[in-house]
């Protein structure tokens, strides 16, 4: 199934790495890096969900024209298909604008459906049930990303799990159907990569590890919070407060993502009402970086694997890195295991 | 540091397979049948705080007559030593007569400290703030269990995290402490083992992969449980409800263990007072069997992985299976990758 995977997309080495699609953060820079070291870079949802569409067609065109691609993606252009993917909120984007870009673009990876025939259907999931419902539709996706709890993107509040026990569950549900699955959630480095092989995944989709890399489109603050943090487990939590003190509603019930916490979060257990909140938090947006960090107030969404994250390198210095380690241990333990 | 363990535990083999010593649970029969395996079998607490150190001289004399001992084992024990682990609570247990128990009968690792010199010293943690407080101590433990969020036994309630950021982070903090780590939660077969080891693990440590043996002194209904029970991620919970129920308090704060649920959690989250919810449990727990299931009302202490649980094989059949899949994974991706 890796193989099959590798295939689809040539210009990308074992072990399959994507980079996920994050909103506004994963712009044509990142993600042609990331296809341009051998793994396959996604485009994000657009800045807000009104212009999504402009976004996009700006993002793709600038692609098409080849301006910033990397000249080891050159060879695998000539189908005409883009070496990256992008990411839809199928609840929050124009459906019909999105699809006429997909048609026009034609990427070779989408999470949308309809789009242009070559183009490949990702879907991501996050429990047993939602991937047992994937078996019942005729039209089957092409790639299938099953995202732990340990996630940073939206993934599920209440009945999430960690990828260590979910990822094979789903993945004994879903044999049959010989869909590749990639695991997410948690994964920032050689060991988590090599872990999630070993899992039965064909590869992964790393999001935190990506908004420190030189290519996001991140905020020096926000960025400076992803290095700096450590302990995911205790300065990360899934919660909707950030959403709506930005102003964000509409995520599905059940969904929430991951953030790091800083004041918003602590005063907000502490029961100071969501207006005063609002007030302090669009205050502390004027402050450029400085509306980040422990005393700060903005968003800082995030995966629970900040504490593996120490550096802010180019996004092919991860990827080939992340690539290396991983085929290491696994050469290592094969050696002193046998 | 995987090879150091190895060779304090001679009788063991790669990957190093541990049964988690649970409580009541855990008996000699099952402790005995995994070192027998090649693994190291650990006898959990006893059935009641107050006597434990009855049922622990019982079982411990029972092993030192070596009555049911695999005699693939003999030659590793004429060091005197015992080749099973004793699991303890230190908040619960009577420290003085369990240390007692450990001079006498010396097995060869233990959860408790100041015992048998020649009793290694084993600690679970699962924040990296409880791993971080054991680098400050003067007297260092010989294995710290790292146990991820997926896990059955009582864990951190709400600042556990999944095993694939928690390992690695841990493992990244007590890097300079030479101090082997197992790595525990939601690992049930070799994909699980094979992953633990990729993210830096000298081992694992498993649960509820052994409450489904032969060997388990489990009662059948809660046994049958394991089996049925898919999607750990929703069949599932944290939750100290069933610790209640049964009359258990004094866990400390911030512990809980993961059950799967049935008709006491169901109704609980629907409100029903807790002393109707404990009348019925207690009738329940007349019903033999019928007691457990999704019907039931008794606790069924539990990790994620139950949905990776498909039956009751011998405690040696699980340890040998999952290490020879381990082992095959690793060689195969090797192959594919290098």
């Amino acid at each position: 199934m890796a193989t099959k995977l590798l295939s689809c997309y040539p210009w990308t080495t074992s072990p399959f790495i994507v980079a996920a699609p994050m909103r506004v953060m994963s712009g044509p820079a990142l993600a042609l890096a990331v296809s341009g070291a051998g793994g396959l870079g996604f485009i994000g949802p657009g800045i807000q969900t009104q212009n999504t569409h402009v976004d996009l067609e700006e993002t793709l065109t600038l692609i098409r024209k080849q301006q910033i691609q990397p000249s080891s993606l050159n060879s695998h252009t000539s189908s005409s298909l883009l070496p990256v993917g992008v990411g839809f909120q199928l609840w929050g984007d124009d459906i019909e604008i999105a699809t006429a870009a997909i048609q026009k673009f034609k990427p070779c990876a989408a999470w949308i459906r309809e789009a242009s025939p070559q183009t490949q259907i990702w879907i991501q999931i996050g429990t047993l049930k939602e991937a047992k419902q994937l078996l019942l539709i005729s039209e089957k996706p092409d790639v299938i990303v099953v995202q732990g709890a340990e996630s940073g993107g939206h993934g599920r509040s209440e009945d999430g799990m960690g990828i260590m026990s979910l990822f094979p569950e789903v993945a004994d549900a879903m044999e049959t159907s010989q869909i590749p699955l990639l695991a997410a959630g948690g994964i920032a480095d050689g060991r988590g990569v090599s872990a999630a092989l070993c899992l039965g995944a064909s590869g992964v989709a790393m999001g935190s590890r990506f908004l420190a890399s030189k290519e996001a489109r991140i905020s020096k603050g926000y960025q400076d919070e992803i290095v700096r943090a450590t302990d995911g487990a205790s300065t990360t939590k899934r919660t909707l407060l950030y959403n709506h003190l930005r102003g964000t509603f509409g995520w599905p019930a059940g969904y929430s993502p991951r953030t790091i916490i800083n004041k918003s979060f602590v005063e907000h257990q502490g029961g100071t009402p969501f207006e005063k909140l609002k007030e302090r938090h669009d205050e502390a947006s004027k402050l450029g970086d400085a509306g980040w960090g422990p005393e700060g107030r903005l968003a800082t969404y995030a995966g629970a694997s900040v504490g593996l994250i120490h550096g802010v390198p180019a996004a092919e210095t991860i990827v080939q890195g992340i690539r290396k380690d991983a085929l290491q241990r696994i050469k290592s333990l094969g050696s002193v295991g046998l």
